[in-house]
């Protein structure tokens, strides 16, 4: 058994983490941390899973780790915390998911120029970006995986395939997103209050959303020259669930099946990737409480354009579930090791 | 392995058993039928469990269901079907746990008043009420299961210990259900339609829902007299659950731990059922997905009344959650077998 | 024209008197106070009312209002603040329709049992318990008005009439109240995050929330002696609206009939009580965005209980539009000005 | 006064228009239509109404119209229906806003290419599209108004300024849409059950939804030359709103402050527009429940990109409340006249 810890439990990635660890058949979860729950049952912060989960919150203490024996670390906290804690935690000998923005960008001064200086710069060069399809084999070799945002995941997982094979004009990207409120984590704010969301919708930080300098961090490496893309992020009145419309125009001569070909083979051995026949279009409730990201297409010939679109839960395979898919292998276990279940039909 | 059908799978509560029996460890689902989406994939219906679900729809014939050689089938029928298909069932050594409200009733005229003319009258005699909990010994040894309604289930979990121990006054049960959409099936209708229950919130049925029979033979039973109680069904604004407020006046001298301890004590070795503690009550939002009975547990001094909160998931404990529960005691397994995963945060 | 002001105008009562006085024929609004928000644009709190509204937020001074002329003035604000203001106000002539609960007890000790040391006391006996349909002449005359809560007006409407004619059991009352979740105020905390409320559903504060004192103060005085009713509030995942199932016992020969003559004879000329006819109930969207008290009836025969549905909208017929409604009253306008439009289909 | 029909005042438009026109000052609804619900009471199927409209439902029939004298008729009916209704109607000297797509279409050979065979062809070239801003003069000296797709209008009304100064590239916009569930009709059907839409989120009719041909013989006419669009809508889960993004390359050295002054410029003088300052942006639930559309406008340097957010209420500014305006202007009234109210808080 793998024995594992979560720093930061207590928000929405952090307790999406304990559900998915608590129910793996290669995990034992043995410690959690959460600043404002200390010394409480996580129970009572989430009775939902009363009987399920026994543990208690603590104070992060790397001893603590390191006396319980904790082969790998999820920290699921605010930018800037994970880079304080990570070294000692690497140094100690314990692996290091990461669900924060700290180990995602490759290039430090893009990193320091969306977020803040960064105190580990030097693991950077260590971390691998932990998009499971893509990078499968360096996450198998690394100790240290930055997880990839939820924006970034919807968006990189239907577009990499085309920009390896070049089926699309590189700098032709809009990525139009909509995410549900859990994205916006657990903590107070008036944007989550729910009379403020309800049978609202709206588009926020519009092309300046710190997700699109880490997807085209990613797309300029798959493209080898400087990708620029449009982002622009709304909020769905719902609790879970991302789905990204994409648009780009097609290169000459490609075809809807060209397309459809690309992503297919691209992703044939990948068992979360569904990508769905002519006719058939994501619904972020096919994917509620799975790690499952659904990939629909289309193009329209009058405009020469091609329509992806694309759907996640944001908790999971925007979160929590890559975050664990990563784990499985960095840890030589099955890439869906506590993963899989039969999704709800509503 | 126990090889299950499904007869009714398209419906919420047939394509929740889907899932369920899906993933269950010791069963193999082999036939599901459908008359609306004969012939159809099961995932045409129910693109979520792509991946999962590999099965078409089938008309429904009993040959089928024989040289299949299933052993327990599920009837996902609206009433008066199953009547039909259960007597060839049982005689070709199938056996049934029925859904529907056609093997509920000890009393066949009550049926008749509130439903239809039954047509396998002589069968109600030998099947029993799938309140597993309540009739464990009887369910190990039927072959045929009537399969507690939703709001039933929620009612008379808190209330059965009580009337046992008449620690109530047992003409005085109020209970006012909310039940979320879902229980009224994924026919069309206004009724259903989103813009119609959306931002709505309605009683419905007041005093005149065809549980409340259900709930009276059975309290009646318990009591050893003819019992009525008042039941008002509401209609809440959200896809699944369904919480009851249960009110009775106490025996004299009856204090709040007298009702947790009687509660606690007949449900000590239920896994199902989780009796929350002094100031902790039961949401919706803790059971939903899973097969919990939550019960809050409140008196007032003042009036010398008692307030039961119970919590279900109607999909679930309250349908298919509980029709698996039935099979795993009707076959000699764990009762928990298939149905225990840990909740979602969010 | 009459001048008003509001003092707490960003709440969502608040905001909602800002919207009926906007559009009120006979009132000219000339002065709103936020502490929160003061020096802003009221609609930089409140986009939507861009262009129909166009006020700075100001901090509360007594001056202010005064130098201003109002005439009468809505406090919009949590306990204990109005009974600093009121006085000040009253004294300089300025008429008062307090919407907190600090005016609305004749009691001033039941008043400190549940909320806090009581320092305008002796304007209490002056104050007028605003339930317009009920104390429509003593709300005429005057200068203070303790404008109901939200639950009080939902269970108090239909019960009164009832209460005066003695057709119930008079401490034999149940009521089983379900709000919108903007009755929870616009104030950020975890009970109103989306995530938390969506697809939830609970009860809270069973048996102990704070109106029901207030109601009983009101039901014990049309009663002529101590009455207690038991009371226990949920939450409804929507924005607006509030549902209370009464539940009583008919005194012997009492009829269905009996009761809802009684109730339309009361309501007579009250043009917000739409009393429905047999087989009609509730639904909280009927009432939306209206200051309408809809109330349903059916009798139980077998059990000889009573069963009551009321429904009206939180924010104002439970707040801002009952409170106008008073100042209406108050200033000898016709009862419904400012109050009256066609109500939305959905 | 204006005598007033409705034909097909039942749906959703229907019955927003039934709203709005019984709370025209310068407005007697006299009549209105439905097969559905001929002989029943306008309230039996909207009981929110109940007090507000006391009118019965009739089966359609011209002799009625002119019989009551009905000045200017409201077809709200599916595609089809109008054209057979209309020229008897115009025939009679009754005016007409029809709000099906049958009258929207300068050229009948694209009608016919989207929908099917139209039947009264002479009368597309007297019928104005009832784009009020656009078509004020149009409208004014017409008696036969097609009324613009929801969609449509959400697209349209940002897009048109910057296509008559050409600040964008003509052939490059994209359109991605999200509308709320009361666009999809009151019809019955899976798509609209509260259970399949419910915490969803998907786009359908992926660049083949009937609306994008409307749009572009609009943008064609304007540009002189034809345009293509990408249209892609969505669908919330919401009962009221859409919002549009819209996407589009700006002409060189065209600044954000060139977009914004356009669009102002074009509608200094139009009251329900909305153009939102730098840093602000639409939400639909600034405009529930209102005639507005908002527009919010924001470039990004990197890419050369434009992007504009537009919102609407689908029910009013996207059918009824534009049929009213251009009801108001036809008829010489003031445009805003009975579809000014405050907007709701929340």
């Amino acid at each position: 058994m793998i024995n594992a810890g979560i720093i930061g439990a207590t928000g929405y990635a952090g307790a999406e983490l304990v559900r998915i660890l608590s129910g793996h058949p290669n995990v034992k979860l043995s410690t959690i941390t959460s600043r404002q729950y200390a010394n409480k049952n996580f129970t009572e912060v989430y009775p939902a899973m009363t009987g399920s989960v026994d543990l208690v919150c603590e104070e992060y203490s790397l001893d603590t780790f390191v006396g319980n024996k904790v082969d790998v670390a999820f920290t699921a906290l605010p930018h800037k915390l994970p880079m304080e804690f990570v070294p000692g935690l690497l140094d100690s000998g314990v692996k290091v998911v990461d669900l924060s923005a700290d180990f995602r960008f490759k290039n430090v001064s893009t990193y320091e120029m969306y977020y803040q200086p960064h105190s580990a710069g030097d693991l950077i060069e260590k971390s691998v970006y932990g998009l499971c399809e893509v990078s499968f084999d360096d996450i198998k070799h690394t100790s240290l995986v930055g997880n990839p945002g939820c924006y970034p995941t919807s968006v990189l997982l239907p577009l990499i395939p085309l920009f390896k094979n070049r089926l699309i004009d590189l700098n032709s990207v809009i990525a139009d997103s909509k995410s549900g409120v859990s994205g916006a984590g657990r903590s107070v704010s008036l944007a989550t209050h729910f009379c403020e969301v309800n049978e609202g919708f709206k588009a926020y930080k519009v092309a300046s959303h710190r997700h699109a300098p880490e997807m085209e961090e990613v797309l300029s490496e798959e493209a080898g020259e400087p990708i620029q893309l449009t982002f622009v992020p709304h909020l769905i009145p719902a609790t879970r669930g991302m789905l990204t419309t994409i648009y780009a125009s097609l290169e000459p001569n490609v075809k809807e099946e060209d397309i459809r070909g690309c992503i297919n083979d691209y992703y044939s051995s990948s068992p979360f990737l569904r990508i769905f026949p002519e006719n058939m279009l994501p619904d972020i409730s096919y994917v509620r409480g799975t790690n499952y990201c659904d990939i629909g297409i289309k193009t329209e010939e009058k405009t020469g354009r091609l329509i992806l679109v694309s759907a996640i839960d944001n908790l999971i395979k925007g979160a929590a579930g890559q975050a664990v898919q990563n784990m499985n292998i960095m840890m030589g276990l099955d890439e869906t090791s506590g993963l899989i279940h039969t999704p709800f039909p509503v």
